[in-house]
């Protein structure tokens, strides 16, 4: 609505106009259009950065208050300042430190959401999707598809802490939550573990395999060891002045995002390196796997470190800067924004 | 989270400690997963009806209290009782009731957020899209996709009215909304009226076009007359026991939904015709078009007639019992229900 | 290869060894590869014109010379001058007419090969495809997609002859020709004629159908009363140089072709109109439904009239001088060039 | 046609009548149309095996007769021994043996056909595409996809052998053969050996990454150190009886054939297994890469050890039984069956 003046008659007149017209559940677009409508996003979410050495110390105290079979997922979710108690990072996009202790298991269920992990510390601990087994080390990006069962354990001998990426605001936002327990906590091992990435992971496929119209990756985990050295591999030439050396993670059947709703992302930064002036409309999620360097996001700065996190709200400007060779990951529903033509970049 | 009883001093341990995290924007999920991830969906919208005959009144008098000029868009929000404020009538979904008075202009503009329209009144009012005026006539459908510039204007002596649908909240949800107001109120006629309906809608494409890996209908109206012909067309035979007959509205260059993110439907139950218990989880918009009959949303019945418009949330249980012969048209956003794999139904 | 001079005693000794290996089934690549690897194309076939009041008259001897029941189908092939004896109007494309005697029925069968029909005279004969009975009227295309059960029948009062295009060479090239004969002459009709038109052909589709990933058009007779009203609607402005105003028949249900080796098209060129030099690799099959002109092909004029039929083959420079308003409809196999990547075209 | 007893004087009726339109380039389909349609697929194909102890002398006899340059291909094409001429192993697909001795090179040139490498012996040889080299090592996969720019050469001490597989016959037949020569024998490395396959054979693609419509995997080469160890990973369980560890390469960045025009397998026989009777469209040439076997094709057994050729025409019955632990490398255009909806196979 442009600004017009109008006499105080009239705009008591609107008042209890829109007064009796609230009770019919109706309210007039004209008092809102240019909130609902905004020239360029206005998210509501905030950056911020977890440091990993501070919460650390009181994820390890939950694992003292509460049994990994208590909570069934004994996780602490980071949730962006300006949503609190929304369980969300991003408006769509959850994410939580999860852990688990030597010994401890966490129970088998499936849902509809999809869910990442990414181990941050204690090599050893598995994570089972349907069947198979995985173990995970530092770095290792694991899927667990929506709708597939999946369990973790933890058989080693130190804790195991990994981050959780899910779609949870998202699936809730589109009031699609349907999830089961299992009647058993852990899985029976139905296939050796590898399988699934021998199967669909070497630029081949099973021969009569056929990938769904909507489908996850039949790959569960890409070690972090492989996309390191691709990583390195492609780290000649000149860096993206926005983004440095930067890939996805795909669903080799398909070439498209690991999972329908999340998409997921790593990239070096060669130690001095600036990158340019960045926006995109996919909020974002960032875990600092190696390295360290400085973050500016729209004109704030926020160190960070190995294991560190930090969001960028959507159409943030955000510019990096190494201070050592640097690997970031990092996940987002971008993939959501592609399929209904609503993503958007800006490159300074 | 399963119920386990813990003694007091433990629950204190706790509350302290939820309390301490909670300053580092942490959150222990085990007190809110059992809300997050639900066993089916639970949606805080509810089932609403919104008469015409109810309506109709306060929003003529919307043309007296405010221009079209003034308002940008004069439309009556219709906000689902459960989420007043949102401007929403389903938590992903928007709809409103727009209208445009003998001689009125909406002036152009253009914005990220796609939206349907459907006329309900005032025939002979326009949509014009990227240059191409479509007049509209009770029932017709009409598109303006996400970034195409439209405007409207109503030429004729009576007032026009139309149901607008867009996916507005969805939008603001994923923190993408961009807008543009153009320099001139109503667009140069580039093409005659027809052109796109004779050009795309025709079971033939001009030789070269190619639609992009996302985009709308090239076809922006779905005459009422066609579509009610092709209805009549098909209703031999026993009708679906849970739809009756139900056509969906497709983009012809590839088969898929009007708009990437908005699903149209229209359907026919024969006087008498009661449908079975049916849920999905798109939370759906129906206007009744044709006939009368009864709508029981989750154990709740709601009389309706023509021009009614009411609201299914999501998974709630739908039966309709037509005591005319009756054409009810619907909208919902299920294509990204289906683009993301979340889309579920029941059929009773 | 190129150009070496080589000594006798050489070439001797090549000769002797070429005949060795003969024996074993091999054969030197240099001595062919410039025949099989062209800088351009260089189709075997070549241009020419059958003109319809010349082949109409043999046509109706035929239906005297053998019946409707003894022949199966009683067809007279358009042979390809240059591929005599291979029922191929191009390499890959099969074109014949086809006449159906008052009275008369051609059996019911289906075969892996897709076919397409276009009534040049006689209204009233019809094609049933899967139970549906579509009556054709000269213009109309109809399918017959790979494996549906089709007849045909003319319970008219006048002879009905139509062009049959098929795919019978590719077919036959890729070793995959299957066919079944129906026990029944007549298929029973299960569907009002017109079924399909209405269920796939309004720009809506049932709300439950999902195309097959390669599936033909579920639609089967595409009106030329509607391509033709299409075609004048879109015929203002400047034509475009090379093709005029030109459609493309689509698959409502996908965008792409009507079948999957069959791409068909119609076009207008307004009187005086002659089009700018055209080549393409998919050797095409013209028919003049309304109007005159002249075709130059590769430098030979063939002048055409109402129901004349002439082949353009792949690479072959094409300008068309129309001489009245003029209506072309065509066929070729361009929807496998373009899934293969072999298509190309290049406007002069 | 069916088998009707005709009068001799309507058979000369019809003879004559015959004579008549031939001049017209008219063929009565029902004197044809038996051969045509039929049943099943008749393939003038025939199965064949080439040693390869036989066939190496020859070609390396090939070294002496004649230069790599002067040949611009030192290529022994494998011909199916009923299609002599043709440069055809099956109806639409070509092979053959390629030698470069060391120091030699194969100029750069590139054309619309798609070629496979799989290389027999001579490790060292390289395969440069579009300014990347690939050194080849026995039984890698080596890509050169249409009009890409390719060349080879042999740096080593030994000749180099590679099976060439290329969509020759089928470009001829759809008369789409393009080619160019470069102005350089060999080409520039513009990037360094491995970069596409760590760019994006590793379940990751560069972010800005966006496949055309119809593409070839962006991965020239599948090692055959990986695809072994894939095939072995996946070894345990039940084979398929058909086809027992079967793998189909895939285009990374779609899930699709390698190229459009040629799909690729490898599939791992235990010792001792017998698969079961198979039949498919798609005429298949099988490389033994290690143990031996025979195969049984239509009742007639060939034997087969290392880098041994054999050909199954369409719809020929195959049973393979392995007296060794057997790896078949097998091509075929299987790609194209599928997009054209005409493959099928038949279990037994």
């Amino acid at each position: 609505m442009q600004a017009h003046s109008i006499e105080p008659a009239q705009a008591q007149a609107r008042r209890d106009y829109y007064e009796r017209i609230d009770k019919q559940n109706l309210t007039p677009l004209w008092e809102v259009l240019g909130r609902l409508v905004t020239s360029t996003p206005t998210s509501p979410a905030v950056a911020a950065l977890w440091r990993y050495a501070e919460i650390r110390e009181p994820l390890l105290e939950a694992g003292r208050l509460i049994s990994a079979a208590e909570a069934e997922r004994r996780v602490l979710v980071l949730e962006n300042p300006a949503l609190r108690g929304l369980s969300a990072i991003t408006q769509s996009v959850y994410a939580g430190l999860q852990l688990i202790m030597p010994g401890e298991v966490a129970a088998a269920h499936r849902h509809t959401q999809s869910a990442l992990r990414l181990l941050l510390e204690g090599d050893g601990a598995y994570t089972a999707v349907d069947g198979e087994r995985t173990t995970m080390r530092r770095g290792d990006f694991v899927l667990t598809p929506g709708w597939t069962w999946h369990d973790h354990g933890n058989p080693g001998k130190q804790p195991a802490i990994w981050l959780d990426g899910l779609d949870i605001p998202l699936v809730r936002f589109f009031d699609a939550s349907f999830s089961e327990h299992s009647s058993v906590a852990t899985q029976m091992q139905a296939k050796p573990e590898g399988d699934s990435l021998k199967r669909y992971g070497t630029n081949m496929l099973p021969v009569d395999y056929q990938p769904a119209r909507v489908s996850p990756s039949p790959v569960f985990v890409y070690p972090y060891e492989r996309s390191r050295e691709a990583l390195l591999g492609i780290s000649h030439g000149e860096p993206d002045p926005h983004l440095g050396f930067k890939l996805r993670y795909v669903n080799p059947a398909t070439g498209g995002s690991p999972m329908p709703t999340i998409g997921a992302y790593v990239q070096r930064l060669p130690r001095g390196f600036e990158t340019r002036p960045y926006r995109c409309t996919d909020g974002t999620v960032y875990v600092c796997l190696e390295g360290s360097g400085y973050a500016d996001i729209n004109g704030t700065t926020h160190s960070f470190g190995p294991n560190d996190i930090f969001v960028v709200p959507s159409w943030n400007t955000l510019r990096i800067h190494a201070t050592a060779d640097t690997h970031l990951f990092s996940f987002s529903d971008r993939p959501v924004h592609q399929a209904l033509g609503l993503w958007r970049e800006a490159r300074e």
